[in-house]
């Protein structure tokens, strides 16, 4: 199974993707699960994201790439992120993450072939499985890296997300259009 | 005495563990005491636990291995993420730990042959004589470190427990059934 | 184009400058871009900044340098900052760099030869062409160090405002005096 | 100058300690000033500690080794982390030093022969002159390097303190009867 950015496999299931879906933790974090301790006894989530992340996500948006988010886990922090980030998909508190992912399927009308989706744990891999392109972080378990078409050289919650709008802008041809947008 | 996940001594003390302790600083952590000011003076406890770390104690505990922990500090976040990771047994502030650990030993009715303890620094040195299976994990203070059984690869707070329940869970020839579980 | 500390161009482009604009994510902070969950769905931003930027920064101030900040994002937490660090110039929430640093160009009355700007990502690029002196943070995205006149050896967030001003004020020949001032 | 811990002088120096000093910015912590901003506008300040260093401080004073803080910040989370370390004198908002420690000396009634001070930054440099035991963290500022007898092998935050505690304690042929103490 192709591994590399440079393998002719990788480009070729990149030049297809139409939408781009993405687990949280230890994806777009870098997997930390941060807890503030309240008064009353309850606690209160925080989540650290990536802006080098969050701008590419924001330019592939302009480029015309759908996006989605499903997670295990629910938070207002990430709420705000995704909305400052224009993510159209959204399902958190998802244990499961199959009847997510074939509800956004059903949804956007994308066929499985055109969709990538970057997981870095053990419940990412029913996903994986179906997607044109499984994408593991540069940190994922053993297990994730196995199941992955390509795997960032960056780990999850330092650009690793930047590093896959960016190869799947280059394989369609669109990176350099992509920087003069941001640059605007 | 054995470090080496390799090595025999190790996979025999793991085949036999029934309940799985530990230590949260330094362990389920990376040891950072992290306090955000109240404008009374006060002082709020933050904790950074990792994804991964979750994901295999949710994971130990589908497949009937019992955990619990014992701290020196207290924190809601603690007891939230406890109780996300399913853990039978929390003791909190807790400067001195054989008590507590005593405790655990009765009620549970496991033999401490039976027991692993990860720990990081000086106060997790009593329980460590006690238990069948002493890890010490990676970033352990040198004490901690000469006292363990098994020492992780892993710094605490950076998969350290993960690699800990692997261990148990393959010794027991359970990591395959766990991996597909972790799937569903 | 000379990307040393030690190349005369450099030390030429430093020696004029008079004003020391920068982003903030990813330049005076690592570039996580942190969200606290509150129970009513909002999220607070925490923004982590380095003591030893800040004491460059106020040193610098202390010696006649004038500083400015442009950023995308908003937050209670950078003003904080910026008014511990005396900074003269805060424009914040400006997807769109250039209108800001124009205001700024103006309200200084300072040439744009003895105006520094020092960034990290995409929107940067507009005021680094601009700019006498543009620096890319040592971690900047790769299309930011090639626009820079100066890339700095430690990351962002890491002391590299640090390092900016050591090179700026050592151009001057200042550094000395200024080491004096912050020991009192 | 002597820089290494193993080095006679330093020895000789630590053998002396009986109040052991420190900033905290950078030398209790990473270096790191966090803050959370509020929805009236204001920020509250986060610190993160470690707890290596936490636990070989409260073993110092078991030991009889006093400890003091002085900052140049504020907040309510350095107040109860000092209380939590049992830190005898704890100045805080102190731009300049060299007054709160001269009060710390005359309370204390200790020669100031017989006083470790741990900085990292140029503001630290006037009480570094004046103590018997000069000590930089890994990653100070060159300039204070340069003024210190010790240089920690550990950076600030990452337990330095708890370096420093060992180098004094061993010294003074304590840190066994610490280890102990600290079992207990």
């Amino acid at each position: 199974m192709a591994k590399s950015s440079n393998s002719k496999g990788v480009v070729q299931r990149a030049r297809k993707i139409q939408l781009l879906l993405m687990d949280v933790d230890g994806v777009l974090t870098r997997g930390q699960v941060i807890l503030l301790s309240q008064a009353d006894g309850t606690a209160l989530e925080i989540k650290e994201f990536d802006a080098h992340d969050g701008a590419g996500l924001t330019v592939a948006r302009l480029m015309g790439l759908r996006t989605g988010i499903i997670t295990g886990r629910e938070s207002a922090a990430l709420a705000r992120r995704a909305h400052e980030m224009d993510v159209e998909f959204l399902y958190q508190k998802r244990a499961e993450k199959i009847p997510a992912y074939e509800e956004i399927v059903r949804l956007s009308g994308v066929a499985e072939a055109a969709i990538a989706y970057v997981g870095d744990d053990l419940p990412d891999l029913p996903v994986m499985a179906r997607v044109g392109l499984a994408v593991a972080v540069g940190d994922a378990a053993p297990e994730v890296k196995r199941a992955a078409h390509y795997i960032t050289s960056r780990a999850g919650g330092d650009r690793a997300l930047r590093e896959v709008v960016e190869v799947i802008l280059k394989s369609q041809g669109k990176w350099k259009e992509a920087v003069k947008r941001a640059r605007a």
